[in-house]
């Protein structure tokens, strides 16, 4: 097993765009790739890049570069994504939808097993080709099926409720997109996607920009 | 104007959590909190937060605290969350509908005005009670309605050509949901946001729970 400090979360969150990127690059068939390459492809600065790969070892060779190849797979292994991931969606309104849709176009290793709702308008249909059970089934086929993540698709006011299910069934990790922060006990790792403050960080730049031509109109 | 200078992006993606938390406190009728506290709510150390908000001039009182209204009032308006903004969506899929319905309820001052999608089935319908155009007429909308965003939820190979209209029509800020980086000229704001680096995030520390699990199992 890879030995590992601790990493900060900031670094973790880089190293799926580095993927992202070496994926890209490998398609292309390039080789091998230096930090300054990684710099203009991903917008982080080399030394930023060059101390996040330290963390782990490193993996470059001086005046080589990266093996585009082999910093593509160290990374998935780092990020544990050289295995497979059972889930289970709950709620099957459009945000349970789009993510059922979404997480189908990965091909990664992730895959939708079953889809859980209250509505018996929607229990017993399919959303691409995966069953929509009833919410009362959870706990029986998550543990039946050996399910490893839950994803939330409900409203704030039952996230949690149906966290406390998940967990209780015995997933290892909760992706919640209800507007709620989720908590969940020590073994349970958990991401709270908070599509909102995306938009906020946007309406921020945009009202910088905005200044940022006023002030230039000023000086003309 | 407020003057500012230039604030590192890191900062800039913790205000909307700092904002999410205070509304909460105003909400419940809260007066003034210190950086320990906002600390505990919000996970970040209160170091990390006092120095976040001294970025802005810092607003704290020393034996004090924060007031919450004033603080949350002060973020919103470092946020541009003190106006409206006109947004369109692009592509009327699963992700567009979730989109349409997740910013609905926002209540917050983004405010969708209209859908452009290209398959003729779903031209001329609504969705939650917004029209639902044809892509063709992209251009001429936004620009008559001094459109403000856009919201891109196509597929990852027509995301940039949507863009580039988007930008051409003149909107201040594009949030792109496709899974490519989008390039903008320098006017125009983006935030890409891409969904599956929070999956792999989220697979990194499950992993990480997992050796943790083992490694204490060998111990005994």
């Amino acid at each position: 097993m890879r030995k590992q400090a601790k990493i900060s979360n900031a670094v973790i969150r880089r190293l799926p765009r580095y993927r992202r990127y070496l994926n890209e690059l490998r398609k292309k068939g390039v080789d091998k790739i230096s930090s300054n390459e990684l710099s203009q492809l991903t917008g982080y600065t080399a030394s930023q890049i060059r101390q996040d790969l330290n963390n782990f070892g490193g993996f470059g060779q001086q005046g080589y570069g990266y093996s585009v190849d082999g910093l593509y797979n160290e990374i998935s292994a780092i990020l544990g994504l050289d295995r497979e991931y059972k889930m289970v969606v709950v709620g099957a309104g459009h945000l349970g939808q789009a993510i059922v849709n979404h997480t189908y176009y990965y091909k990664t290793g992730f895959v939708v097993n079953g889809i859980f709702e209250v509505d018996p308008k929607l229990i017993g249909t399919k959303i691409n080709g995966i069953d929509v059970m009833n919410y009362e089934d959870l706990v029986e086929y998550v543990e039946k099926k050996n399910i490893d993540i839950g994803i939330i698709c409900t409203t704030k006011d039952v996230a949690q409720e149906v966290a406390d299910k998940l967990c209780f069934a015995g997933v290892n990790g909760l992706w919640n997109f209800a507007p709620v922060d989720i908590e969940t006990p020590a073994h349970v790792a958990v991401e709270n996607v908070h599509i909102s403050e995306s938009l906020h960080s946007l309406a921020y730049h945009m009202s910088r920009t905005g200044e940022r031509k006023q002030q230039r109109s000023r000086k003309k």
